[in-house]
């Protein structure tokens, strides 16, 4: 034979030789107990934990939502400081539509017919301006009489209010919404939405949210999700505030989960009681613009308190997946890979017959002379 | 030499020595090559699918996105139940403005001039109210004649439409909408928009999305999208209704990888024909106010119908990353781990010269006396 | 005793019985000090990296964020083009609220005062529309004299301008925004505020936010933050853009971390110099309507610049899990147990004695006779 036929198959024995470990079987109860309870052990966070509750397996996608809504109610005010009026949803909802969250008029402050004019003279203590007369506040450097600036010409329909209490719209707590949630899952193309398909017509019409009775309509009362929330909606609606209506959509998408509804809860999200003080509740200021025949332009601010309800939707999706199955087994086969270790070390330290099994697994290679020997007396790890 | 320097020196070894484990060869080509084989396997599934297919080496971000819109197109309305109207976009977009979303007025039901004004007499069957007199309606606990509500004096301009169709706004679907988009990944801090730099400047003012011919425009035909998504827009524009413009930025940001760019879809998000018979469609009111020179107070009310556009952006871009890349390579080296296992139990249960190889390779150490000797025709695992 | 008894016994030493490794000890210290180093390197990486710097070791959550922003500031505007007028926040934020935004006008052009109505003739250079004269552009199948549209009546008190610069709300660059921001991360259950409640809030009404002086500020000056993003305030208020104010709530939520605080950045979202030169900036339209006591409606049309700061919350928290670290420890044990390949290929490839060292460790099974040889000269991996 050739050189190099010699050298390719000695490369085909190097490559397909099978190598193996020597071993040694110790019919030892204590240790093998111990081997098998510690892989026991793993193998029971490894099914038990990861599997079964942190769900490991699975591959995860965040929900993608949106969200419809439709305030319900009619209010009627007769206070002593203001005209009897009457108040629908084309009045309360500022603005008439958003994405993701409504806003309920509760309380204002209103003052009417605002005109850009000429303030007769430069204001001081004597001088009438009141509260929104911005003479002063609105411009720093004043000079002197007859500066341009908004006054407000005595209210014909309506008055500010002295106080804020009560709000208003109290009775805005009466008010229903009717929330429409659809979401996608896109890794995995699953779309739900939060009202069963197999709900009637007549259910929906007369249901209201109830944890308990009606965990399934999508009809809210203002009041139930404020007190959910641990809040008085008549302490709310003075100063305003901001609510969260959060849609929980966590689901597990494999075929023998369950299927997935949506869970509400219901939290305040503004600070109640900041320690420092800060204005607390939500309101803004907004101005209704009118023109009299003659082009004079006049406008009626109104402050305006109220809530905001944001639906906030999260959840996370889990389905089975090849890579995180793989990589969680992987690990729990790495940390089985330790159970050896763990049996060795306890054969060879605390056993009575510990010399004997040391000296038939390790042999000590002698580096002068060409000849194995067991160690005495010391014991080695293994790595 | 003192105990103490003997004491380090075993120290020393113990740390030092190298311990290996004893391996015994077998030059049996049909172990070798399952050996080699189900190691290939191994390889292949890692190179193969966790690498090239599931990208698992890569880190992962989440898309920030910002979204501008910009709606064109007039309209002439000259229906029998309606005055003419010209529509510019100041009349159809309502809100002007918002974030990630714009409705389009397609339908509507006006009640023009409402005023707060006293019932004239108890309502009953034989007055007039029709529809939007809330005399009952706004009012539980009716206290008879005089009551306050809002009544609606007959309409000077405008007539309440008997019938929602056709839509009002039917040409609507010629309308086009400019999409501005601009997203970021914050981790890989990359900046990306929807409208290619290259793009000339003459071709955005004349072209019109279309995925064939024109997949990087981003002016978009409303009945396009409609269409695009499976609906009729004139179906569509008489109840309203929610439409998503779903833009994907999935993007693989390694420097081999193409570059990345936006892909377009489009999908009705609210139900079309719920089973629950659920009321269908987008529809909000909404009031204009005036004020007549007196001080009081009118509003035309108006029902609006129409389409919601939200622009849903979502993706993830994924980047080479040391530590995914470390946790597969190690599961997968801990599979391989697996390998002389399935390559033992099969040489040691299925060859014909088992006795053999199990004689060379595994010892047993008799627990009595102390000797090793050979185990007799019964196989043991490792492991 | 039986045969199932044997049987049996046989089954429970299969399972109980102990089977370790032979190993053999080679008490060199180049291999010895060259296999702990590599481990040495494993575990620097392992401790190092990927715990202290990429915190392999904890799950993550997404922001949930809820943002309530208030403006504050007063203009008075006296330019040849237009009246004297007075502005506040009910003037310049459009809409009044809106939820992650918030839009200022800076500039405008106004067409007062249209009214539906019938052109007086068809439309040629020689008759008088100029700009928002919509008989042309409106309606593109124009059908001669009499067609109904919009026309501008001349204007009684605005004038447009006649050009964009400089912008009629320059002033608006001394307005403050006071942003409260309130985020939950769910899967930890934890909830944080933007402003520290330690504040006082004799400080919240004086300060202003500055990187250096007082980065836990919530109230922004906008021509700070237009200048920290990189853009000229007086510039952007002509045309108007897109403005972000990131906050960036990552969180170390571990109980040795430190607290958690937001980090402000600013950027320019929109594209300020497209090559493409699309159109810049930022605008809408909108309209205020009016109506005569007859009943006839007019409007008055805004094309409005400004920008529109957009409040994006991101940030992912980290908290120590079980499964993820399990994952990396069982990742790293992985590559330790390639380290004695490492060293194993050394000892039998690079050493002196390699051919002492493998014939003490490898055993050559003679496929023939029933006997074991050691191998001469060739080099056998392990695996």
């Amino acid at each position: 034979m050739s050189r190099s036929a010699g050298c390719c198959q000695s490369c085909l024995h190097s490559l397909f030789d099978y190598e193996t470990s020597k071993t040694l079987v110790i019919p030892n109860l204590g240790v093998g107990c111990l081997f098998r309870f510690t892989q026991l052990l793993v193998l029971l966070y490894v099914v038990g934990y990861v599997c079964v509750v942190q769900k490991a397996y699975q591959e995860t996608d965040s929900v993608i939502s949106t969200v419809t809504t439709k305030v319900k109610g009619f209010a009627y005010t007769n206070t002593s400081d203001m005209e009897p009026r009457f108040w629908d949803v084309a009045d309360y909802v500022i603005p008439p539509q958003s994405v993701n969250s409504f806003f309920v008029l509760t309380n204002m402050a209103i003052t009417p017919h605002q005109k850009q004019s000429r303030c007769p003279e430069f204001p001081n203590p004597s001088t009438t301006c009141v509260d929104d007369c911005d003479c002063i506040e609105g411009y720093n450097n004043p000079r002197g009489h007859g500066r341009l600036t908004l006054i407000t010409i005595p209210p014909l329909s309506f008055l500010t209010r002295l106080s804020l209490r009560p709000a208003v719209l109290a009775v805005a707590e009466n008010f229903t919404v009717l929330i429409k949630n659809s979401i996608t899952y896109p890794k995995f193309n699953v779309h739900k939405r939060n009202i069963p398909s197999q709900i009637r017509s007549s259910y929906l019409k007369r249901c209201e949210f109830n944890r308990k009775t009606d965990p399934d309509c999508p009809i809210f009362r203002l009041k139930d999700i404020v007190s959910e929330a641990g809040e008085e909606f008549q302490d709310m609606a003075v100063k305003g505030g901001i609510l969260g209506i959060i849609i929980d959509w966590s689901c597990d998408l494999d075929w023998w989960a369950r299927p997935c509804k949506p869970k509400y809860s219901f939290r305040r999200l503004d600070n109640k009681n900041p320690s420092n003080n800060l204005v607390t509740g939500l309101n803004f200021r907004f101005a209704k613009y009118y023109q009299a025949p003659d082009g004079e332009e006049a406008r009626t601010l109104i402050k305006a308190y109220g809530i905001r309800f944001e639906i906030i939707v999260f959840g996370t999706a889990g389905k089975f997946g090849i890579v995180p199955t793989i990589v969680n087994l992987g690990a729990s086969i790495a940390f089985l890979s330790l159970v050896p270790m763990v049996a060795d070390w306890f054969m060879l330290t605390c056993m009575k017959k510990r010399d004997l099994y040391m000296r038939h697994k390790v042999a000590y290679l002698l580096d002068d002379d060409d000849t194995e020997s067991v160690p005495m007396g010391t014991s080695y790890g293994t790595q």
